[in-house]
C-alpha cells in the first residue's frame, strides 16, 4: 500500500552516470541516468517517505570526478547515492560489492593523467564495502528477467575511485548520522556500442538497464539488512 | 519510394523459428518469429513487390523439423525463408554462411534421439551456401546500432539440420526456377534466459532481435548480389 | 606389438605449418611440426608399416600455400597429411571436420591479399570432410590429458584456404586409388605469444602440441573407421 | 654475481597450495608448491641471503585454512610467504591485488560449510594489500614469455579467505618488525583439468606454472619497492 503523505518531505537519490571515454560516444551510465532524471517514487508505507531521482553527470577524470561529486553531494543532500559506469564486456547488470584505495589507470582518463598505485585518498582504509543492498538488488533485477550478478572489483580506473571517493563520504561521521547509503553498479555496452566493436562483447538494452537501476533504487530504499543470499565468487 | 500496385501479387516470407529445447522454457527464435505473423512489407518500387511474413514453429526434433519445413513451404509457396534458431552463448545476430550435410547430436533432440555422424540427405552435397544476403543483413542490422557479425557453422544440431534441409529444398530446379531465397540466422538467448544462467551469457533483448529480423527480410527481398564486404573468421 | 619388416616400404607423413602472420613473431604450428621432422614411426602389426614424418612450411598467402603444398605432394607422394595452423583464441586442440569452399580475409595474408568471398576452387563442391579420424584423435589427445575438441568451422582464411585444396586433391581419383587421407588440424597459441597479448588468450606449451600431434598421426594411421561418438556443436 | 657465505642464516619461503575441491582430482596449486619443496636460492649479493623453500598443503576449508597457515607459520618462522590457489577459467598467472574481509561461499567448502557475507576476522579492516611486489612478478613471467597478470580480485571463497588471513597476521607487529612479506597467486587449471572440462577452458602446463613460481619467489626476495607499471583494469 503506497501513499504520499501531505508534506512529508521528499528524499533526494542522486543517480550518477559517467561522460564517455576509451574512445566511445556515449556512456551508457549517463544515457541511462539521465533519462531517470526527475523520476519521482511514492511513498511506500512504513517502508519509505517519497523519493525523486536527481541525475548528475561525472567527468571521466581522476580528482575531477570527486569533486563533480562533491558539488553533487552540496547540492542534493541526498539520502541515497547510485553511482553508475560502464563496464564494456560484461553481459550483466552488476552491483559492486567493495571500493578499494588504489588508482592505477590502465589507460589515460580523459583529461590524459594515468596515476600507477597512488591511493584514492591518502591514509584512508584500504577498503570500503558498498553499503547498498547488493543482493536485494541482484535479486530483484534477475526476477524482473535481467541479468544480474554481484561483482567483487570494480578495476582500479576512475569508476573504482568515484566508488571509493563515495564511500569514503559516506563513511564520515556527518553521513553516518544521517543514515546515507550508496555504492556503484556497473552495466554492459549499449547495443550500439557493441554493434561496432570486435567481438562483439555482450550488450543491455538502454529500456533494461534503465529498469534494472529502477529496480536497484527501489531496493536501495527500503530499510533494513541486505539478503543472506549466496553471491560469492570463487576467485 | 514505396507503392502497392492494384492487383500485385502478394510475396509470402516464411520464418521459423524452433521450440524450446536444453530445458529452456522459451526459445528466442520462436518468440521473435511470432511476433512477425502478419508483418505486411509495402512494394519497394523498382526492387520488389509487397510481401507479407508468415511465421511457423518448427520441432526440436531431427527429421520432424523437415516434415514441418516441408508443410509450410507446401502451403505458403513462399519466395524468401529465413530460418531462425537459438545460439545460446553468442553476442550478436548471426546470418549463417553455410550449411553442412551432418547430423551430430551434442545433446538429444526433444524426441530424445541423437544421431551421430549420419548425413542430413544422404548422397547429396557436403554442404550448401545460404542464398541469403548475409553481408548486406549484417552491414543493415550494425547500421541501425545492434550487433551482427557472419558466422561460418550452424553447429550440427536440429538448427544445421533444417538450415541443410532447407537449402537441399531450395537447390532443387523447381525452387531454383522459381528464385527461391533462403537461409538460417542464429540469434542470442533473451534476457530473461540469461537471467537464469550462470556467467550469465550475452542477451539480446526481443524487441532488438525483431528489428534486426524485420532488417534482414527487406535486405533478402532486395534483388541482386551480396555486398562485397569482409566477413571472414581467422579460424 | 611392434615391428619393422625388412624391407617394408616406409610411408612418408607429411605435417604442413605455417609461416607467423597477422603481426606474430612464430607460428605455433610451424614450431610444432618442424619439431616433429623425421620423427620415425615403427610398424604396429596387423595395423599399418613404419612410417616418417616430413615437416614442411606454407606461407600464409592465399594461392601460394596451395602450390607449396602441390610441390610436397609431388616430392613425397605421403600416404597421410596432416595440416596444421594456428587459432589464436582457441583453448584446445582442435581438429576440423570439414573444409569450405570461400576464401574471404578479414585480414590481409601475407602477400597484401584480401580476397572476399571467392571459391578455392571454381567449380568444385561447397565443402568437404576432413579423412582424418578425427573423433578418434579428440579421444586419444584428452586420453593424454590434453584439451581437445572438435571445430566445424576452420574460417574462411588461409588455414580453411590450404585445408579444402588439400581435399579437393585428396578427392580425385589418383588419391583415393592410392588411399591417401588428410586434414587440418588447428591449435592454441603458444605461451609466449599469449604473454605479450591482452586478456590474455588461452595457450598451450609447445611440448604439448607435440604430443598431441603425435597422437593424431599414430590415430590416423590406424586403419578402420572413425569412433562413434557424440562430437557436435548446438551452433 | 651470487655467493653463500659461510653461516649465513638460510631464509624460509613458504609456498603453500591447496587441496583439491569443486569435485576435481587434483589442485595445480598444489601439485606446484610440492614439487617445489626444499628448493634452494643462492644469496644475490646485495640483494638477499640464501633461500629454501617450504610448501605445504591446506585444506579447502573455513577457518582450517587458517589453523593450517597459523601451524605452518609457527613451524618455519618464514620471511616470504606465497599463498596459491586454483582459478579455474583463468588463462594466466595472476598475482593479486588485494584480499577482502568476507568470506561468502558459491559453493560449500570440503567441510561441507558455505559462510555468507561474514568477515575473516570480524573488527579487522575491510581489505589489505598484498605485500608481494606484484607488477615485478608480472614483469618478470611476462619476459619468460608466461602469460601473466595483476588480479583485482581473489574472490570471496577459500582462497581469498586464507589470503586476508595470511595479510592479517602480517599486519601485526612483530610480523611488520621482521618485515615478512606475503600474498596470494591465482593459477589456471592444469591441462589434465581442462582436458575433462566443457569448453575447455584455458590450462597452464605445470612446468610453466613451476617456472613461473620461481620467478615470483626470485622477485619477492628482491628488496625494495614494486615497480612503477601501469597494471590497472578499467572494470
Amino acid at each position: 500500500m503506497s501513499e504520499a503523505v501531505e508534506g512529508e518531505p521528499v528524499m533526494r537519490v542522486l543517480l550518477t552516470g559517467f561522460e564517455p571515454f576509451d574512445g566511445e560516444a556515449v556512456n551508457p551510465s549517463w544515457e541511462a541516468v539521465r533519462a531517470l532524471q526527475g523520476w519521482q517514487l511514492p511513498a511506500l508505507a512504513g517502508q519509505h517517505g517519497p523519493a525523486q531521482v536527481h541525475a548528475r553527470r561525472m567527468p571521466c577524470v581522476f580528482g575531477a570526478a570527486l569533486q563533480a561529486l562533491d558539488a553533487a553531494l552540496a547540492e542534493l543532500q541526498p539520502s541515497l547515492v547510485i553511482a553508475v559506469g560502464q563496464a564494456g564486456g560484461r553481459s550483466a547488470f552488476t552491483p559492486e560489492r567493495v571500493a578499494i584505495n588504489i588508482d592505477d589507470g590502465r589507460i589515460c582518463d580523459n583529461a590524459g593523467c594515468q596515476p600507477i598505485d597512488v591511493p584514492v585518498v591518502a591514509g584512508a582504509p584500504a577498503a570500503y564495502f558498498s553499503s547498498l543492498p547488493v543482493k536485494r538488488i541482484v535479486q530483484a533485477v534477475r526476477a524482473a528477467g535481467l541479468p544480474a550478478e554481484l561483482s567483487n572489483t570494480a578495476g582500479t580506473f576512475v569508476c573504482n575511485h568515484l566508488f571509493y571517493g563515495l564511500m569514503h563520504r559516506l563513511a564520515q561521521p556527518e553521513a553516518q548520522r544521517r543514515g546515507m547509503r550508496g555504492g556503484f553498479i556497473h552495466i554492459p555496452y549499449l547495443p550500439e556500442q557493441a554493434a561496432r566493436l570486435p567481438g562483439p562483447p555482450p550488450a543491455m538494452a538502454l529500456a533494461d538497464v534503465m529498469a534494472a537501476l529502477r529496480l536497484a533504487v527501489q531496493a536501495s530504499l527500503l530499510p533494513g539488512a541486505d539478503l543472506q543470499a549466496s553471491g560469492g565468487a570463487l576467485h
